[in-house]
Order: C-alpha cells, then sequence, then structure tokens
C-alpha cells in the first residue's frame, strides 16, 4: 500500500470527467493553491526520535527474533497512521505527531503473549496493528502515560489453522488479508464472503475485532454472525472460546472479544463459519421514484426473508451523482432516461441488488425479490448498472485520494437504527452535516445509501464532499463529524454499524452504552490489562 | 402451578400402558416401598424460620408497597426451588434446606432499582424469580454470606411496554409468561415463535436471562438472536442498550447480559424481534436406516439453507421407545413396520420435522427439505406422528412428576458440538451415562435427540431413566449427572445449550470459559454487583 494514500501506485484510479465537471460547477472546488507537490518516499516524512528502551529492545527480540523487531523509517511510517481522513491529511503534510517507536512481527500466538508480557512489565503500549486500514483512528501511535509504544505488526501471522469441510469451519491466524484468505478456501471449494470496502488490505483479525460488515452482510451475516470461536492473547493471559455452534454457558466471551479494538489483547485465531463457493453471481439494478420509496420496498423484501445478499439504495443525490459519472452520452441511454421520466422517476433512487450462491437458488430468490420490487413500483434496469458496481465496488478508498488531490474534503460516515426511525435519522444526519459545512463557508454535497438489511433496521451510510479549507482542514472535519455524531446519538441511532470506535467515535460512547455499560467494560479491561498497556485511548473515553 | 411438581392438577398426565411396562420389564423399576406419599398443602413443608431484619423489611416495603413484600409459607415455598431434578427430590421429601426469607413483587423497573438498592445496603441476597423453572438450580436459595435472601417475583412486571409493526419489534417486560406474551403478540397478527418446552410457565426474563432456546430455534432462532436490546438493573446502576438492528461501538454489552442468570442484575425490559403469525404450521415424520444417516441428512439440508423451522431425530433407543408408547396395535401399523423393516429400516431412527409460515413458502421448503431427505435414504411417515408431537411438545415435564412417583429417576441434559465433532461426543455422554448408572447397580435407559440445527454443529439433548436408588437418590444424580458433564468437556463441546448453568453446571465453567475467562466475568460481577447480593453462588463458581 502507498505510504500516503490507498492501495498501489498501479492501481490509482483518475476522476472520470464528468465528476471533475462536477467538482467545479456544482459544489466550487478548486484545486489546492500552489504547486502539486511532489511526493517522495516515506524518508520524507518527519517523525519522532524512537523512545524504546535497549532493555525492553533485547526481551522483545528474545520474544519473536531480532529480526522482527525493527525501527526503519518505512516501517514506523507504515505502522504510524491509519486510513481515515485526518490520516490522510497527516501524512500527505509529511509531519506526523507520533509513530511506533518499534515495529513487532510475533510468528505465532505464543509469540504474541511473549510480547505482551515484556511490553506489560516494561510499560509499553502496544498497537495491535493488522491492515492498517482503520477510519476511525483505531491504530493511531498513542502511548498514553507509557514511556514507549509498539505496533504489534500481525502480518506474518497468516496461516491457516484448520479447514473442517464437515461443519463448514475454518482457523485462522489473524494476520491474513482478505483476498488470500479467500484464495486458501478456494482451493476447497469455500468462501467467507466477507467483502468490506477494505477487503483488498484489511485482515481477518481486524475484521473480528471491530465487528465489521461485508457488503454481503445482509446474505452471509456480520463478521459478529461469522466468528464461531476465537482465541485473544491478554496481559492477564489468553481467553480461548469453545468450538461450538451455540451455547447457554453464561454471557458470551467471544462477544466481549469482538469489537474490543485492541483495547483488551490481540486476537490470535478465529475459526469462521465458511460456505461453499457461490457458482452464481447475479447483480443487477433498479429505479424507485423515491429514497422514501425505496426504503420501504427493501424493509417489505427483507421482512419477507426474500432479500438480496447484497442491496444497496442509493438517495436522490447519491443516485444523481451515480448517473452523472456513469454517463456515457449514447442514445441508448438517453431512452432509458426518458423511459424513467414517464414511470415518474425523474429525480428517483438507484438500487443495487447482488444474489450468490448455488445457480437454481440464485434463480429462484432473484424471482421472488423482483416479483416484490415490481409490486412496490420499482422498475428493472438490467445487470449493466450492476455488473458496474460490482467491478469497482472496492474504488472508493482509490477515489478519495484523487479527491482529496482535487481540493475536496471526504469522508464518509455510517449508523444503523430500525426501519421505523430510518426516515428521521436519515434527514436529521444529512441537515447536519450539510448545515455544519454550509456554516464553514462551503458548497456541500451530502449522500447517502442504504445498506446491510436487517428483519428490524438498517445501515445509513453517508459521503460527503467539500471544498477542503486549507490549513484549516482538521477543524472543518470535526465540525461535521460532530455535528453528524450528535445527530446520529439524538436519534437513538448507533454512533458505528461497522467502523467501529477508535479515537473519533470514543465522544459518543457514553451515549451509545451508557454510565454503568462502560462501567462494565472498564472493569473488564482493568483485569485483562492492569497496566493499560493495550491500545491505550481507543474505544472507551477516559473516567 | 403445583408446589411439588410440574403444571396444575387438571393437566397431570398419566403413563400409557406400554410405558408402565417398559419400566417394569425392561428396565426392572419397582415403585416406591411403603403406601403412595399423601400430598397436602405446600403448608406440609419444613421451612427454616424468616431472617429478614424489620429495618430492611420496611425499606422494602417502602420500595414496592407494603403489600407486595410477602413471607407467608406458600409464597416462600413457590419460590423456594425451580424445577430440577434435585429440586423435585426436595419439595417431594416436604424438608427444604433453605427458602427466601421474603418475596418481593416490584411493579415497574425503577421499583426493581429500588430493592436492589435496599439489598445492597443491607447485605440481603437477591434472587431473580420468573416463572421459577430452571432445571439446573438458577434460583436456588442461597444467600452466600448474606444473612438474608429475598426472591424477586418478577410476575407483576408483565406488560407490553412497545410494538413497533414497522420495524417488527416489540419490548415487554420480563415477567410476562409465555402464553401471555404470545397471546398479546396474537392481537397485531404477530408472534415470537420462541417455544422452549417450559412455554407455558416460563417467562421472558428467564429465557433471556439463561438463553434459552425454543423447539423452533433453527427457524426463530434462540433467545440471543431474537432479543434486539434490553435492561437490566444492577446494584451499580442500569445498563440499557441502544434499540438499534447492529452495531460495531465496542464489545456486546446484551451479550454480557444474557446469559449472565442473574448474578449481575435483573434484565426489566428486553425488545424482541417478532414476525407475522405462521398461516401454515406441516408438521411431518420421517424414518431413516440409523441416528449417524439421519444426523448426516439433517447436515446436509440445514447447510443447504433448507432445513425445517423445527427438526428432531430420535436416536435407536428413543425411536424404539417413542414407537412403543404410540403403539396401537392397529394392523396399518402392523403394515407399516413391515414396509420399514424392508426398507433396511429395522432398528431405525425417527425423525420429526416442521415448518411454519406463509402457506405457498411452507410448501415450497417442505418440498425442498423432503426432496433432499428422500435423497439421503429417509421415508416419509406422513403428518400424524408429526402432529402427535405438536400436540404433546410440552408434555415431558408432566411425564416426570408420574415417573417420578412410579419410582424411577429420570433427568435430561443437553450439549452441542460442530457436526465432525457430534458422533464423538454422542456415544461418549451415552457411555458415561450408561456407565455410571449400571456402577450403581441399575439398569438404565438412556436415550437422545438431535435438535436445534446450526450450519456449523447441532445440540444433542439426552434422557436417562433408571431405578431411583431410595434414600440415596441425590448420590445416583450427582454420579450420572458428573459423568456426563466430564464426558462433555472433555469432547469440548459445551456444558448447556439451553438449560444453562445454576448451579449444577458451575464446576463446568471452569472449562467452558477458561481461567482469562472466568476472570473477565468476575470483574464485571464486582464492579456491578460489589456487595455480592446478586443471586450468589450461581453461574461463576467460587474463586
Amino acid at each position: 500500500m502507498r505510504w500516503w494514500g490507498w492501495g498501489e501506485d498501479q492501481d490509482a484510479v483518475s476522476l472520470p470527467e464528468p465528476a471533475e465537471r462536477m467538482l467545479d460547477l456544482e459544489l466550487g472546488i478548486e484545486p489546492p493553491s500552489g504547486p502539486k507537490p511532489v511526493r517522495g518516499g516515506p524518508e520524507t516524512v518527519a517523525l519522532p526520535k524512537p523512545t524504546l528502551g535497549s532493555g525492553a529492545r533485547r526481551e522483545l527480540a528474545a520474544a519473536v527474533g531480532a529480526e522482527h523487531v525493527v525501527d526503519d523509517h518505512a516501517s514506523r511510517v507504515a505502522c504510524a497512521a491509519g486510513r481515515s481522513y485526518p490520516d490522510l491529511l497527516a501524512l500527505r503534510s509529511g509531519r506526523l505527531a507520533g509513530a511506533p517507536d518499534a515495529v513487532v512481527r510475533p510468528g505465532e500466538s505464543s509469540q504474541v503473549a511473549a510480547v505482551l508480557a515484556v511490553c506489560a512489565q516494561a510499560g509499553v503500549a502496544v498497537v495491535p496493528f493488522g491492515g492498517g486500514t482503520s477510519v476511525v483512528g483505531g491504530v493511531e501511535p498513542v502511548r498514553g502515560h507509557h514511556p514507549a509504544l509498539i505496533a504489534l505488526d500481525l502480518s506474518r501471522m497468516d496461516r491457516v489453522l484448520d479447514l473442517d469441510p464437515v461443519s463448514l469451519t475454518a482457523r485462522f491466524e489473524p494476520g491474513i488479508l482478505g483476498p488470500e484468505l479467500e484464495r486458501r478456501l478456494a482451493t476447497a471449494g469455500l468462501t467467507l464472503g466477507h467483502y468490506p470496502q477494505s477487503f483488498e488490505y484489511s485482515t481477518l483479525g481486524g475484521w473480528v475485532a471491530t465487528r465489521s460488515a461485508g457488503q454481503a452482510s445482509t446474505g452471509v451475516g456480520r463478521m459478529d454472525d461469522l466468528v464461531q470461536s476465537l482465541r485473544c492473547e491478554t496481559p492477564a493471559g489468553p481467553i480461548e472460546t469453545r468450538e461450538v455452534p451455540a451455547s447457554a454457558a453464561g454471557p458470551a466471551l467471544k462477544q466481549l472479544i469482538m469489537g474490543s479494538e485492541g483495547v483488551l489483547g490481540v486476537i490470535s485465531a478465529a475459526t469462521l463459519r465458511v460456505r461453499p463457493r457461490p457458482a452464481a453471481h447475479h447483480y443487477e439494478a433498479w429505479s424507485v421514484a423515491s429514497f422514501a420509496q425505496g426504503v420501504e420496498a427493501l424493509r417489505t423484501v427483507e421482512q419477507a426473508g426474500a432479500a438480496p445478499d447484497v442491496s444497496r439504495l442509493s438517495d436522490e443525490p447519491e443516485t444523481a451523482l451515480t448517473v452523472a459519472l456513469g454517463s456515457t452520452g449514447s442514445r441508448a441511454e438517453a431512452l432509458g432516461r426518458t423511459y424513467l421520466r414517464l414511470r415518474g422517476h425523474d429525480e428517483g433512487s438507484l438500487m443495487m441488488v447482488g444474489f450468490e450462491g448455488e445457480a437454481g437458488d440464485v434463480a429462484r430468490r432473484r424471482g421472488r425479490a423482483a416479483e416484490m420490487l415490481r409490486s412496490a413500483g420499482a422498475v428493472h434496469l438490467g445487470e449493466r448498472p450492476g455488473r458496474a458496481w460490482q467491478r469497482t465496488r472496492f474504488a472508493a478508498p482509490y477515489l478519495r485520494d484523487e479527491l482529496m488531490d482535487r481540493g475536496a474534503l471526504v469522508e464518509t460516515l455510517e449508523t444503523a437504527t430500525t426501519w421505523s426511525n430510518l426516515a428521521t435519522t436519515y434527514a436529521a444526519v444529512r441537515d447536519a452535516l450539510a448545515q455544519s459545512l454550509v456554516a464553514l463557508g462551503t458548497r456541500p454535497l451530502v449522500m447517502c445509501h442504504v445498506s446491510h438489511l436487517y428483519p428490524t433496521g438498517a445501515c445509513l451510510y453517508f459521503t460527503f464532499i467539500a471544498q477542503a479549507l486549507e490549513g484549516r482542514e482538521l477543524h472543518q472535519w470535526r465540525a461535521a463529524k460532530h455535528a453528524a455524531g450528535d445527530a446520529i446519538a439524538a436519534a437513538g441511532a448507533t454512533i458505528t454499524h461497522h467502523h467501529a470506535v477508535g479515537r473519533d467515535h470514543r465522544p459518543w460512547m457514553g451515549e451509545e452504552v451508557g454510565a454503568v455499560g462502560l462501567e462494565a467494560l472498564r472493569a473488564v479491561k482493568a483485569r485483562l490489562d492492569p497496566t493499560g498497556i493495550m491500545n491505550p485511548e481507543k474505544l472507551l473515553p477516559a473516567p
């Protein structure tokens, strides 16, 4: 991954011409003043001097092997930030406030335990580091009251530990990346089916630690649903849950570790529910007259147990942008738009649905959903837009780099709420974002889509773009983020559906889980991590 | 509920004649010596004198109203025991080692909080009491180091707090009984669909506190899946989780409260996922050549996403007993048995499957499952045995009273494990039970069925019957229970799939969650219940 952004240079995407025009004309976004920055290597980034004591360093080397304790500039930069908008601002600025003093790369769970023992003894903070793709500050090198900090880089721990084709489970080490995990499963004809937007660069451990939800979570389940058991190394020792499909033996310990974001320990293995690789994939698009009508249609389909595995309903602004970006100016397209206008879908909403599985099953489910969507007034747009979505499903983070180069603030955030509270939450967050950005003198574009359906509600995923205020980018971002967070909390929705808490959502954790809920989590933290070395100042706000 | 057993007198069931014969001839079970005991009212039971101080009693009266703090004999007996085999032995003996000093009946959550405050201050232990149907000692009046103990009877808290037909959720107070909960939902055309065997006498609060699984959990989900949010009053204050379908905001607090069995606090409300009342019900039976073949068939159906909502596969001994009990000696039946013998199902296994839902959906799902079952060699037995099961689905606890009257030890226990570990676990537990009972000189009948299917595994539910050893009943029960528990733990299965831990499974909690896991749970307990008043000596073993 390029050190200052997303992906590798060869995969960079450039803005389509209509998007350029939109940035300029609709949003008045101007490129940054001055010449385009020349980007050197990571060695151009200024870092604080490493402060790890030589005694601790020796012991860490004894734990994992000297070659796996490194503090070269490139390794430190690679583990110094996640991929949030503030992270990218800092990386692009060439000045990082903090960085790990060393990057430590254990090769197995016993070495993780040994590293934690050394760090607890020496008072060294530990940031578990998988793919480093957190967009909420989850891997910021914040050392709290500790004199030093290491990044515990799990990239060497990427093995398959067990594959059980009878029970349809597979056990992995945490450092395995999405594509490699799927490749390994594919050799046995299996799949996990978990495709977050970060899929190419994120790891299993990170997915579990953040309760990730992939794009097909409606069909295959969230990460929380896909984990059968896990092991977590904590400073107090290992927690290992039983390899069983379900249990009534007390509170669910794995549910305490999932979502713990490294503040309790390091997930060192997880057994996942897997399934046969789908033989058939079918993606298609629909148009509905309005976002509200589309929400009703999705609710009906989901509650009837007929939901597609993937579904994504864009609100009117996101639909308009998608159509503009995809515009080829062809005659067929012009005809299509005339048709939709005649059906009252002039300012309509675009719905993308996807089905995967055994061919007959896909056909049957697709037919049932189509029937219900048609009854709800949706118009079939065919497979082309669906295939286009499938092709570009991981593209957004690449596009973000490009937009930032062009002078734009671009950010996403998500929440989830019940169906009956969806419209209220949608309007409140949309308006809060727009007003906060307008108040700072910019003309924003705020877009949203519904995805990740549940019988009782769904996820709302917002994207917002505005002229970045040069020199005040962080201030501007904070204003928008806080307005949205407050609106979400006031609406009774959750502060995060799948991005997790990290540092950025900590201010709302009190409202999310309540004062006593926080106390319960702090009690667990105090018992498992008595010296507070695990990922300081993440997830749980200070008492 | 009759104070010494299950249900009301008018609903008592008597043993069918073939069962009588089986007890006598096959198991050599003889009725107890001496005359049949004459059962008086609860006033005939000897109880310790109440020890609640007058100061605490006054404060409790101030919290809930004087008329809702009672210590009459009948109320104390009603809350002095659950419905485990040892509970029934104690009740039948007319001598109870312990009983609550008072029964306190709050009318709303603020009163629950007030009662906990009084008890924490006065050092009074609190046993939350719903339907009192625990079969694992979950409501035993054990006071630990506290001088007094109350039963917190939640029967007055049985209201519907909210009904959201758009999101398909319903919020209830914890004391509502199964039938009343379903009646209330039925008025809105809805159902929860949670039918544990204790359905008629158990409460929502108990279901949540024990992670209950109903007979249709394969279709509608376990209680853990059905709870969208909950509120729990703890001595440290309330925990209330957000009303959202899913969240990535840290560890799942509701998963810490579910299964907490009253040791952290009192569940005072829960919002549940509900669904439209099924229009169609279809129950039918199949025969497979062997238990092992039936397990494979169920695994195939479940992993293909085609599982019935209810399924129950009896092993050969349970099948033989079921057939014997249902035997009418008719010519049609004799012909049926000949047919099965010709198909190689002489010593076969009985499979009962049920589908509920919208009529077309039931027909479609039933057809798909039938096709797969036939391919797996199963023979259709028609709807009659299915309907019979449906009619008697709550009958087993009634039958237990009758069997105990006849001199039998009768007990059930359950576990869950992965499909690949199912046969090993089945054999180990079956043999451990049989051997432990044979070692004490009795001829046991050990039966099992598979139910509650998951993609990665299933539940094994054992029933065992033997001559009760007069005067040594508890010793005999403990020998069998410990043999089974050790076999379950050694097999890597869970000590309980849906009966919970209570007092009876505490010895295996260390193996279930590990030493560090126990520490994490103890830390939560210490923070939420610092004086240790909540349900002492349940769930968590002493450090």
